[in-house]
């Protein structure tokens, strides 16, 4: 039998940590979850500070694969079924690319709106730098919900593009950003995912000894 | 017969320009090179303002893709034979890991030792903040090498993390960051490398026009 184990930190912080947890459990693996703890290596990944290279890594047989990304083409490797990309050579393409700017840029959006599932802001004035981010994300998504149809970005089902950006949906919703209908259905399609809501169960019950994070990162 | 483009913008700045270019070149597709002008739009992105949508993207028949790893992964498709992954399944994604690194960060290094292929600077103070990045770029080099035997990172032939990397040879030559034998020996591997030495040459006739940003990004 194969092995599998993901490691994540807080469920409730780390946008990376559920991004690859989506990933992994899209693609039907069964593994089981580590939690590193919140010392000081991991309390510098989250503010930004030094390169992660703890979360989120998955251990599966003899492989051993971090990074959010590598996470997702292993598992399409390993699972090429699942539909983790589109099938569609040119719209595995465009997956891949929407996907890869969500992994490389949106700085200013990451750090301005961390995710924090537990929060709600009815009014947040976004800091500007990071509204062309905002304005981006808005962008791709019409494109890709226009061309596939929806609901998901890439069509009936969701892709390695809806795990990227479901954490910038929760954050929409935290700190209630304006939407219009089209893109506002998409986020509720997101926020609807019962593996969204798995997994921000798990964030709801877990302590807020790190809640001083909140505005830092 | 397929028509492809590669769109960049500055060979002496854009870093990103020359990890898609190199990764076009290893998958030996023929491509016309398209230059985007230095607008405003552009000089956004090199000050890491804004959100790339322009460089490094490819356009291939019926198909567009932008972002380095997406390209990448475009190219592995279509020439699977070209070795742009190793072809060892674990390898493969330690060498995405270890890519995906490059992709998602070293904003730090990034940000405070700029690629800028024309200049040297013998005594370079690295800001206090990148070198924790310096440091995570050293132990991802050593750990390849140490695995593969070299010379390039994993194995006899270069791979996309060669890609990836490159630019920080050239930053690190820029900024005479000093290196153990073993990871010296690499910088000059890549900095030998003849696709590395066609782009520098396209780099040293390029207008110094933007020679104002060189201290900002």
């Amino acid at each position: 039998m194969s092995q599998a184990a993901l490691t994540i930190s807080s469920k409730n912080y780390s946008s990376w940590s559920l991004r690859g947890w989506l990933l992994c459990r899209m693609a039907g693996l069964d593994f089981t979850e580590v939690l590193v703890e919140m010392d000081d290596e991991a309390r510098q990944e989250l503010l930004l500070l030094s390169p992660s290279v703890l979360v989120p890594r998955l251990t599966h047989d003899d492989v051993t694969v971090w990074d959010t990304l590598a996470i997702a083409e292993y598992l399409h490797e390993v699972t090429p079924t699942a539909g983790l990309w589109p099938t569609e050579r040119a719209a595995r393409a465009r997956c891949r690319s929407v996907s890869g700017e969500m992994h490389s840029g949106f700085h200013n959006l990451r750090s301005a709106l961390p995710m924090n599932l537990k929060a709600r802001h009815a009014s947040f004035k976004i800091f500007s730098g990071a509204r062309p981010d905002v304005e981006r994300v808005k962008a791709i998504w019409t494109e890709c919900l226009e061309a596939s149809g929806g609901p998901w970005l890439f069509g009936t089902a969701p892709t390695v593009a809806d795990a990227m950006y479901a954490p910038v949906c929760t954050r929409f919703r935290t700190y209630a950003v304006e939407l219009e209908p089209q893109l506002a259905a998409y986020v509720e399609t997101v926020l609807s995912w019962p593996l969204l809501g798995e997994w921000t169960e798990g964030a709801m019950v877990e302590p807020d000894e790190i809640v001083e994070l909140e505005v830092e990162f």
